[in-house]
């Protein structure tokens, strides 16, 4: 099948069959509440650096589509939002696009929508080892991205039908990119997770940050499962569902490695956002939650991004935390199998 | 909505709606069954002393209602409660009354069903910082109190449409308060817990005791989900309806802050306030468990006190404790997740 | 209501009604598998010496009957039953018969089935303390007894209508016994446990064994609940149906202080009994487990012992013991509650 | 019975039967995810050494028939996939056949299908005891066999009608057989583990390998619940049915004694075998799992190792493991009650 029928299959499995699996970890984090908050929620200024731009708030609409012609209404609406809102926003794998340029105008139409916003192009490690930096650099002008998204995904190239299996190289082509590019690259999972061991790899070839992209949210191995063409893949795609690091323990192993995180996966709310930010992330990305809004209409997509805002205004405020850094020095309970998972780093 | 007919609201859903949520932790916690007391249950000694007062047994009732003209029937019925079972009873705020005279009615009543008990005037955190020390003067002698309730209730008024979103300043103005007036004041949460770090802040501002009114009775956020105007406001109560310090962990760690502790918030039986006892507690507060049956008539409040005091006995009894006092000396087994968020406890 | 109708209803209501409650915890524990086991099932000696008496397994009939005309019959059945497989067996409590000799028939019964016995008379405390050690005296008499059962019940007495509820002097009253009488005294709990402090006064005071009564098997809270004259001893009944130290937690704590345990409370095959042992008891003692098949008749009785015989005889092949005291050298794995609830020994 | 028809009765009872018990706690194990590989999954090199032969898989189908003329034809299928995969294949109890040389056809023909294949000859340690190294060699030559299994099953021995209940002296006949054989020796339980002092004797017994056998797949006694002649074997079946150590407990505690471990007992994908693999073990064992497509036909038989295969290259790609060995090197977070098991490791 071809990258670009591929990607609109993908939206619409996302879209009408349950795809999450595994759990994010944040129903085992708890944070503590302060009964005296001191500040003014209303004041709470949501607005944080990241990679030396300015965002409105510490939310990121993940990476997700682009490269199809029915894709592009989509992008456009989410491009909106992240203008409107102030948020950073990454595109779907460029691939489509850079294989046929026909396709360009599904990824170009975000910054059409969000002349101001920070946004990330999409590429796939693999495309990059195999296409070098030139793939990457088209990609960023094709959007006048602010940063590149470098996207791992080995469970998905193992299980699909087209998939890549050989993961060979990734880590040399990735630091030859860092090394010369412009822009700042920011390496992502999509599902998986981040360990705390790849973390530091990351970081020490050159990455400017890393996206943990981990378990409980979206699950690419149950998205395959439906694309399945025979039983056997389909049991592959059942049996690796809840493979991988729960974000939550992804989030917590990451941000040890030093250099900025966004938390990914399964994120579907702003006590979600918070929780991930107390745990050191820098962000947090959103995707499937963004995208079903999204399916539906910018009115609700903003509606949707609304609410995550003010919960996480609430929760910056029920913390004492007049900012979303602040939320870093606030005390956490964090128990139950996510709080064993933790334990295991030293 | 005016302060006096939210007051009445707020009391119809607490008692026709599910509105507790979370965990109190007192199941997790189990006091070690002593097999040869070496007491006389029937002479356990309930009477303990608050504030240096006299309690006939370490229960408050716990603030609850007033300001609505509606409401005086139901105070009157505790009050007179109070006074029999010589308990300590508080109101619930008086701000609707110090802003409109005329609802001084339905506060003054409990004083005069009341006379010889331990009773407590109250007031928002918010209310003290806007209206200063006078008012509380007022909220005191407008029911001849022998304490002032200050309460905090930060994720309400984060929810209610009305709520005041800013809470600085509030600390400044208890700490005057407290360096001012001449009866002790109580500072208590509403249903999201006091942490430790929270009860040593009172405490240094001079507060004379500390109710952590944790989770895992009323909320206030689920209770705000009946009020909601609109789909927005619902979904934010439900979100955080959950919110909070469970009350068993929150006791343990708002008493060893130093000063007496109230155990309000989930209580509904004897042994939660002996277990609450246990962990660190000087009194527990009931307000839900009480309102139901106080609603129903004098004589239902009756039974439910007089059930739990008699359970408050046998589990006196049943740990060799000739009184609650001595509840602070049983071993305790402390298992499952609150174990686990107090071993946060340094 | 007299000692003796009483002792029927009692009979009546466990046969009957579910009045088991809480967990006894031997589901937490696991004896290792030894996969050589090195010995022969058939030769496995179940004999144990106890108390300075031989039984031919590590088994005691717990304390159930006696005292009313229909009870004779079935303590007739059990002292059979104790006589055949060699086991000790006590019976219940002989205060009707003390207050009353016309029910002394229904004790004595039993040594007339079981002339080989190991016998126990039984008395409560409150009794012990009352009447002193002349009723002790008589009580072994009547059923020339090799051992005198001293039982526990502050919960059924602070529940039950007829309770006494004061336990003031008893171990003044336990200690007298001991320093004078001729026959070994065994204390035990009757299903809410024995903790480590209280195994430690009990031997101090010259006990010669404990028997645990733990939580997990029948609760007496959950009979007096049938028993219960209005809506308040009801939900008295049920409220405190699961107090107590679950059996194997009061199985470590009471081993570790230094006498014989034998392990009663919820007890229903062979392998709790091994666990038991393992944990440190030397003999596990069985009550309504035993009762039920004895209320159908002696086959069904029959039946059930050798049941539990095989089951102790298999677990101790299993664990490579060639008798019960060896499997207290077998490893154990403890997980779960009780494995928390152990962790807090010191 | 004898041995043949029994044989016969087991493999219907266990492919028409619920005869699964317990937990192997596999569910409580992740491989820690890799999201940066580095290898090419297609090269994975599945292949491993054990005992100086060359698996082309780390995967051995487990002992289970022979001894009847109708289990002809399933070792027929299953030594055809043993042979094309390239597999340790085992035989099921070779004492029918010992007994009875007509039978031997039933497991030569092994052989016939799987001329290069690693085949392990299989005696019970009751039978090698009592017929000494004679059988054992008698065994080893009917299948022209690379290995001789012995299998430990006292749970099983102790509750079938016909078990031998003696299992003394087998440890001297395993050594004994050891010193003077040519052929390596594995010792394997049959579905309750090993644990780490039983796989100490076992390896200084001279045993070159030990397969746990361990709790959470076929259960043995489970498989004669269904067999019972009367209620009594029923029970005693059911009631031990969950007896034993989890395999991946019993691989942990096994794999510490120092020798190879055969991990079996419960698996049923190639995640089971690479979390396994990364807990200790050389080689995971499955029997049920493959005994049930293998009774369906070659092709679902086939299918099946093939799904098997493919779940070990993506376990091994996504852990970024070259091939089985170096998923010993892999991280992985041990949670729940596995995770409490193995804690009581010194
Ligand atoms: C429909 C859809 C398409 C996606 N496509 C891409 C992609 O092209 N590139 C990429 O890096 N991630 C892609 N992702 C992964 C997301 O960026 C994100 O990491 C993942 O979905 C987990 O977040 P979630 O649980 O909030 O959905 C996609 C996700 C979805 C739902
Ligand atoms: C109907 C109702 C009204 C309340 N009003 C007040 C109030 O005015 N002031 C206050 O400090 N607390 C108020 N509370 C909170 C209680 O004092 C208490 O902290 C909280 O309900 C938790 O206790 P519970 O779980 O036993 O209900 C109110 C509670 C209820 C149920
Ligand atoms: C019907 C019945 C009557 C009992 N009567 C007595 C008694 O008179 N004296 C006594 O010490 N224990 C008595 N017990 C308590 C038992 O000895 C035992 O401690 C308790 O039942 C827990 O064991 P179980 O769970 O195996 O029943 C009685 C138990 C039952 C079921
Ligand atoms: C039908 C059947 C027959 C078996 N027969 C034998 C046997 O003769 N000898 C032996 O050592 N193990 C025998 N086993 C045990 C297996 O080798 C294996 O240890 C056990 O079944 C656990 O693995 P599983 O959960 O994958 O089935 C048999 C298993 C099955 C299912």
């Amino acid at each position: 099948m071809i990258t670009s029928s591929r990607k609109k299959e993908h939206l619409d499995i996302c879209c009408n069959e349950d795809i999450v699996a595994g759990r994010t970890g944040f129903d085992d984090v708890r944070l503590v509440h302060n009964a005296l908050p001191e500040c003014n929620m209303d004041a709470v200024e949501l607005g944080v650096r990241f990679l030396n731009h300015r965002l409105k708030a510490p939310i990121c609409i993940a990476a997700m589509t682009g490269g199809h012609p029915d894709t592009r209404e989509i992008n456009a609406t989410l491009a909106t939002a992240a203008e409107e809102f102030g948020l950073a926003m990454g595109v779907g794998s460029q691939r489509a696009a850079l294989e046929n340029p026909e396709m360009e105008d599904s990824f170009s139409v975000v910054r059409e929508h969000a002349p101001n916003a920070f946004l990330c192009g999409n590429l796939g490690i693999i495309q990059l080892r195999d296409n070098g930096a030139e793939w990457a650099d088209k990609a960023v002008e094709m959007i006048d991205a602010q940063a590149l998204c470098i996207h791992l995904n080995p469970l998905q190239e193992a299980i699909q039908p087209e998939g890549d299996h050989d993961a060979s190289g990734c880590l040399d082509a990735l630091q030859e990119l860092c090394s010369s590019c412009k822009y700042p690259v920011i390496v992502k999972e999509t599902g998986c997770g981040i360990s705390r061991e790849c973390a530091r790899q990351l970081f020490a070839a050159g990455a400017s940050a890393v996206d943990v992209g981990g378990l409980g949210g979206t699950s690419w191995a149950a998205v395959e499962q439906y694309r399945a063409e025979n039983f056997r893949q389909e049991a592959l795609g059942q049996h690796f569902a809840e493979w991988g690091i729960p974000t939550a323990v992804s989030v917590v192993e990451a941000s040890r490695a030093g250099g900025p995180v966004i938390a990914t996966g399964g994120l579907n709310s702003g006590t979600d956002v918070a929780k991930a930010i107390a745990l050191g992330a820098s962000l947090g990305g959103i995707a499937l939650a963004l995208l079903r809004p999204a399916m539906q209409g910018y009115q609700s997509l903003y509606e949707k991004i609304e609410q995550i805002q003010t919960e996480i205004r609430v929760s910056c405020f029920l913390t004492g935390s007049k900012n979303p850094s602040e939320l870093k020095n606030v005390r956490k309970y964090i128990t139950g199998i996510s709080g064993e998972m933790m334990q295991y780093e030293e």
